[in-house]
């Protein structure tokens, strides 16, 4: 593999960082090859703003078509021209991030908003029908991704009947919305829960299970997302009437459900 | 009311600020107080960081209780406790953004994760039973959140059977695992669809429905999420067995569901 790690814990140090150090030697021991986006280290900046785009302030910013001008033309900000040679150099995306507020830090949300830009992760047309390849089509279709977050609650309680939530359901805007979007293939997420009581026995089950995942995710089996251009969605993009009414919510956009997160 | 509102989107020239410009304008016609925070305009670093806390570099950094003693001895950022003392002052919270990547844009995301410190926006422990009083109850109880987002996708892509998942599940972290996790009641949000092609007759409906939304907030019956210490979850925190097994996903953290997002 060719694994771009992105790392979005603010200290090295943490339990985090630890997990990181970990995996990259895993990765090195396989004979993978990696590079690291450590977001805070990089002091990555994550507001969208005018003048990632050399775009004029006099004029209003729609954000979407300046972006994506500023691509094509090639005068986006060097930074995000950087991550995203990276990202067409890898095959595969870790994603680590601690779960804040049951979601990614700004650091890293911010890292999406800017790096995956019209042009770079989407938008291409299907000619024959003209709608837009995307949802397991698109231009970064081909890779892969998992994400691996930490957090302070019990595995149970993100769990399908826990009271935060299914940490699938929590991260359906990024594993769905986001990586799916773009066409890339996602993984099962890696959950290392109770993150801030963690034990030298909870760690070692902690780097066994990322051992694991590092070593099969070249023959993982993604999550079951449905495609949005091969028959599941009518042409106005919403799920087929024939399709099962039950499950509803993010569960309704999988072919098959995910297996349940566990700890 | 005495409304904070939030606004995230970097220009004001843009549909989101007219809708704003407008809200505001309904709000003072109608008697009510508002204070904004326009993060683009405020320059709002959204980077949880050591700095943030007066927090000695050479030690390690744990964001949780760092930042709850930084809150309790007084040495927060004087920018977090300027927000903290919005939040304080208002009893409405507007929260309104451009749905990018199906969430918050970073700017907005890292005011959760700067302001909503422990001590501040939750940590209150029920002495009886010893859990943390959220999740319908805890130290912003008693007011009220609406979330505002623009979108360039059709209402019906964002709905139920919708490619894009059902805006109440993409907003679910926001909503429950955020607001309604410090005690916030959180009324259903409003949705401005097809937001990059708005007509004229397009912007006379949004600036309605914001008017009508605006008017009716005080007495909107907020989304129905189960409070976590009222019986319905169990001593592990998980759905009790009696309750219905089916809907699952962010449905079952509903007593009753929320009504259709429509346009």
């Amino acid at each position: 593999m060719k694994v771009l790690w992105l790392f979005a814990h603010p200290d090295q140090r943490s339990l985090s960082g630890a997990l990181m150090s970990h995996g990259l030697r895993t990765l090195e021991a396989h004979g993978h090859q990696h590079r690291v986006s450590d977001l805070y280290a990089m002091k990555w900046n994550p507001v969208v703003d005018a003048a990632d785009y050399d775009h004029d302030p006099t004029d209003r910013f729609l954000v979407g078509p300046t972006s994506e001008r500023a691509y094509t033309e090639g005068h986006l900000s060097p930074d995000i021209v950087s991550e995203q040679e990276k990202v067409t150099w890898a095959d595969t995306l870790i994603i680590q991030f601690p779960l804040w507020w049951y979601g990614m830090p700004a650091i890293l949300k911010g890292w999406f908003d800017r790096v995956f830009v019209r042009g770079f992760a989407f938008g291409l047309t299907d000619p024959a029908t003209g709608r837009l390849r995307r949802y397991g089509d698109g231009r970064l279709v081909g890779k892969r991704a998992m994400v691996i977050t930490t957090a302070g609650a019990r595995a149970s309680t993100l769990g399908p009947r826990g009271v935060n939530g299914d940490l699938n359901d929590l991260l359906f805007p990024l594993q769905h919305g986001t990586l799916w979007y773009t066409g890339i293939s996602v993984v099962p997420p890696l959950l290392i829960p109770a993150a801030d009581r963690t034990t030298p026995t909870a760690y070692e089950t902690a780097t066994a299970r990322l051992g694991d995942r590092l070593r099969t995710l070249p023959t993982t089996a993604p999550l079951a997302f449905r495609h949005q251009n091969t028959g599941d969605y009518d042409d106005d993009l919403l799920l087929h009437p024939h399709l099962p009414p039950a499950p509803t919510g993010p569960a309704a956009h999988y072919a098959s459900q995910p297996p349940p997160v566990h700890d």
